[in-house]
């Protein structure tokens, strides 16, 4: 199943490719360079030759990947090829210059921030479309009158456009707290070998924040080398966002179990069953939910990341990140996909009212019957109803119409009509529409 | 070992006990009658009836357990034995006006938000000790020179401070998370059977914002029975703080681990050796991070919470949640006592640096000969010099001044004094003594 | 919810009390001593007092817990109770023989495999009374029809005995793991300090073996101090069993969600809709499985056991073990309960039927064309019917009727009669029936 | 870190590649139509057909992955494929013989037992070389005494072959598992689409055991779709086999941190240190048995399979199955090689005992002393003196002497030779050598 593109997304892998992460990392050294010679560290001609090999350096994965397995980390391969390169190219004296006073975590951390910046953006108008087409899916059938149910049961009438309203306000949120984390996150690694700055002779601090200007990012305020919480902070938000894809496309596969005429996307075949069409998405973006909440775990537990830094925590971090951001970004493209083909079959819906003869309008009766009889006996009155409609097969209303006195006094039609009972329906899709005009 | 003191909290379990949660649940319907009865909805004696009696209402948790293991929730039971009560104190007809309109639900939710308040209050002031404690550590300690040790190897000199100040950092930023998160989830819960509000009659917006108000909470905006992101959220927080504690702690265990001289806490004894004393704290913190990392991703996947409520998935949230509360109250607990026992041996951490014989000088020494060798020829000669001094047992020193022509020009002295080579270590501590300040 | 009867074991619980294992601790100090006296390394009559005193001693929890929390484990605490009783009965010369030899961790281990003999024991009685039930249930419902459902949708037809009986088969499995696993868990633990038996002068082994006859137990060959995976298999085991009780509850879940016409159990009420019967049972199964399944990599993780023994694993694996085998307790219990009370509404199930419109005998329709028009034309012919019969809501008997030349010379009542249709559904459940009276 | 040839392993990943499994798919295929040829079911030319042209069947995945990402599995697009082939080859009319009964999910899950027959092959001779490499190091290093350490403190003495022996004692035991899961697990899928082998027409569990024999496998005895609990046990193997693997290597990462003269593998350098070798494949080793450990929750938790069959639940299993034996793989392969490289530097290890002055051995003076003053006193004595050794960092054997009157009449030099307190650590090494002759 491993090539199964549904639970691939090549946009967000190519965005967090090695290739990515290499440019970035010999971009990094490029602006460290030119940094340090504004400092006056480093000779001006050797940042600005480095600077200008690092435009047109190239390298291949599989050269470095002998010698990454040995070091655990790409960098001192990387650094190796790209003074080599630079020493053939009549180079050498400047490449001495290259990664003065960074470590390689340094270098990995500020590039897979770099990264981060193209992907969170790319995962913020995946964000930001799916919500719109869910505020608009809501709207449509902001008139759709479909079952409630709470528990596994048919609960009252609501909307469809009320349920899908439902999906999207999480989603608002996440936007938010991506907000709340991006000045956290989006800063530069820099702090050498052991975290203080040592090989920086004492420009350390200084180098960081120049670094960081150049790179358009924030500085850290203090080494993260072993303080991960903002990766894992982010971990959390990307199974936060596929949580939230999982809830939608739970609902929806539970609407094509109950045939109840509510689908989206559109489903494979069975190799045996020439009837069935398999909701195939929901059941991705379920599995993908499912697997990147467990998955946070594995970056949780990483920060125990040891003194001043830890490979094996580190490790299990990176490997674990990359594949949660795949995942929430292969549910967003398949939730996007889901939000923008939601369809209602009357046929099928109205067969849902007619099959439950009543029941879900009990608590409507018991709220009308209170008028006349109080609250408590009026809800024993529906009760015993209801347990004589289940047992006998009837509709509600006759077994309440049998069991109240002065029944014709009743306006049964608008007790038994779901349309009058939706509730705050529709303020609640209008609330949604409201704030994403703000 | 369930009763171990170790692994609960008595304060946070208070605070989240049924009995706190009963109590709350009864104001919350007290409260509930009182808008209600603003809004001209129920009668004003009811509702005043109502708050009088649910004042001095108590019920124990062993009278509701049976029809709770039925319901799954207490709230029919808990709702049946204040009616009961109401009655038998010849309030019967009262009675009747308690939960109109909600569900159970928003009651659990609700009061649940209630008890997070008081909650989060406790663990925000045990942060704030912690970190204070901290950084008067990290104060005391500016100038202890130790060994940093990166991915299980002694690396350079740092400090004790510098070290201590990157315990602290990301407590920091969980205060930040903590603020960030309180707008989205100290908000109250009314949405009714099936979230549209559709047994208020019209009035359930109104009465949710009236009764926010009343609760001191925020309005929802949209119904959360089965958006459960801003209860993952702080699930994750809580993983996020038990997270730094426990990387605090496994330093702490590394340290005693390895000798070098650093302790903190009052470990037991063992039950054959004289001679030991365990690290029993620093263990336990780290086993409760990673409880929480783990029991974080039951929260996240609960988020998929079917349809307009489930239970099942709820039923998980809900008691990992309380849990992870507890083991992260915990480890705060034992975070702010080993922090304010941090101590050094003198004898232990000089032997460190004897013992490593100047190895970990060896990034100093390459910086210093660059000047005279330039970078790269540097490091090969101090390489050549570290490998020679490793398989021969001696100082670095005199392997590299047999290595180096014109030894005696060169300032060895200053390249083998560690506390020359702690970098930016002090200037990391002001800005954290800095941050506290503002 | 703490205290939520649906969450906890009584049975369970007391097995593995605290209570509990202070027994089999000091009856396993007893028993040590009373071979060590064999073994002629202690006095005999030490041996018989210690063994007697063993017998009657009893000890509140409370008193050992703040020096429990101190040393993490209580074995000290407890030993010095034991001594400080014995010398108070005028013991003291006796008491002095007691735990000559093994560390805490042997006595704890030890009596933990004395508790999970007992647990255990109660474990397997409760899958065999399961795996009874639901032969039962799968043997009374062998006829009746339902509708097969695979990805969430209609499938073709079965029979609920056939599904019952899927259910059983690996709860069978479940016993034969246990089995296998008994011989290599039921061993003693005594290996001393630091895991090479040195305080038992020479006699180690041979008071390894003698010990472990006199508790019934194997000898384990090595030390599993910090080789626990024997315990981490026995967890796997357990979310092995709470898995398939998952699997079980939640097909009931969705029997209730299709309300096609099975249940089980007896759910409790809503606090506000009077017709509705929650399946609180079923959400509890479900929500004890996922967190047995999660809870799992906690115990895995804590393989991670360092060096001779460690505290921190030790204390995760021992706190999870625990709440895990109340969990798969309380999910058998549960299971137990509702396999004894399957019903079909045959009304209700019926409609299902009515309701496919023919469409989940496609499968079969296109087998029996396929002797017509070979098998892949019959399959077209299908798949353009079933379109035709969804699109207009029509049978697709009609649909296929009109698709076909000669149609009146099929047999269409076999076609769509679902009781031809269910393969070899009996015979399964014969293979269940006679795998149980071996 | 995606391509880090650290976390991958090429044999296993080729042995589970879609290109692997196809090859199957197809053989399984031909080798059922051979099956319903001798039950004359189908014609045999067409078996015979169908089996020579699946020998010479090529496929490329990325023809097939369009459509597999739209039915979630690639057996339909792969039949698809497998019959226009045969059709442009002339052979159409015996193309439609293929596939005649069962459900895609039989083709994978059986295809899927065959490439775990080959890779639990390679597994269990890898684990079989590995236990080989550390009873050979375990008598290597038979009398080679270090400090055993318990909950990070040094305890007693001990040999670094019983540490070793320790090692491979769970190996052993995982063996002995996969001997027990191996007959569950080796047993064919032949269910069709709803289980019930409805769609061979009478002839399912005649088809289903002239399969199982064909391919090499059992029969199920029941149908297995949703029942995966044999997935779930081999997952947890792997889970196993990764911990006592993270074990093993946290063990020599602790001993790399410690500095105790205990290496293995041959680690990569730093981008900036030039002293430092980094234990990358300790580390691996340790960052893979964590992520197995927490991987194993997604397979535990996708037990809960709905219904007949469920694509949500089984796309997760399928998944994270294959990750994990990757992981599992990678860990043995480093382990193997860490195994094979164990390395004693005496002069670090020697310091290990002067730096300590005599305190590891307080158990083995309170011993010898407790035939003169009974072993309360001799530990209470020894107690005394230990702490003013640690106080005053003077040797415990003077601070003894200072206490003990007639001190010259005992045997000082024996209690202080660790070599004479290693317990039975050579029988134990022995047990482990004489387990694998058998």
């Amino acid at each position: 199943m491993t090539e199964n593109p549904l639970f691939g997304d090549h946009q967000i892998g190519r965005l967090l490719s090695d290739e990515a992460r290499y440019r970035d990392m010999v971009q990094i050294e490029a602006a460290l360079a030119s940094v340090q010679a504004d400092l006056g560290i480093i000779p001006e001609e050797s940042a600005r030759q480095i600077a200008k090999f690092a435009k047109s350096f190239r390298v291949e994965g599989a050269i470095l990947a002998e010698r990454t397995g040995l070091d655990g980390v790409p960098v001192p391969a990387l650094l190796a090829e790209f003074r080599k390169q630079m020493t053939e190219a009549g180079l050498g004296d400047h490449a001495e210059y290259v990664h003065r006073g960074p470590t390689s975590q340094d270098i990995m951390d500020t590039a897979f921030v770099l990264c981060l910046q193209r992907t969170l953006a790319v995962m913020d108008e995946r964000l930001k479309e799916l919500i719109a087409r869910l505020a608009r899916a809501a709207h449509e059938h902001r008139k759709t009158i479909i079952a409630a149910r709470t528990r596994n049961r048919i609960a009252t009438p609501t909307t469809l456009g009320c349920r899908i309203a439902g999906w999207a306000s999480p989603l608002i949120r996440h936007r938010q707290r991506l907000s709340n984390l991006r000045p956290r996150l989006f800063v530069v690694s820099l702090a050498g070998a052991s975290g203080n700055l040592s090989a920086f002779e004492g420009h350390g601090l200084a180098t960081e924040a120049a670094l960081a200007k150049r790179l358009g990012l924030g500085a850290a305020g203090a080494p993260w080398h072993s303080a991960r919480d903002n990766l894992a902070e982010l971990a959390s938000l990307m199974a936060l966002i596929s949580g939230s894809l999982g809830k939608m496309a739970q609902d929806l596969l539970l609407s094509a179990q109950i045939d109840e005429g509510i689908s989206a996307g559109s489903g494979g075949g069975s190799s045996t069953m020439p009837h069935k069409t398999n909701p195939t998405l929901q059941e991705a973006v379920v599995a993908l939910a499912r697997i990147n909440a467990g998955d946070l775990g594995h970056v949780m537990d990483a920060m125990i990341h040891a003194q001043e830094r830890e490979g094996s925590a580190w490790f299990r971090e990176s490997l674990v990140l990359e594949r949660m951001f795949v995942t929430a970004g292969a549910g967003l493209r398949h939730g996007i996909r889901l939000s923008g083909t939601i369809k209602v079959d009357e046929n099928r819906n109205t067969r849902v009212f007619t099959d439950n003869r009543g029941l879900m309008m009990a608590e409507a009766a018991s709220l009308v019957l209170a008028d006349r009889f109080g609250l408590a006996s009026a809800r024993d009155i529906v009760k015993d109803a209801c347990r004589v409609a289940v047992a006998e097969g009837r509709p509600l209303k006759e077994a309440l119409v049998a069991r109240v006195t002065d029944a014709e006094s009743i306006d049964w039609d608008r007790i038994f009509d779901p349309a009058g009972w939706i509730g705050e329906s529709e303020a609640l899709i209008d609330r949604l529409l409201e704030s994403l005009e703000g």
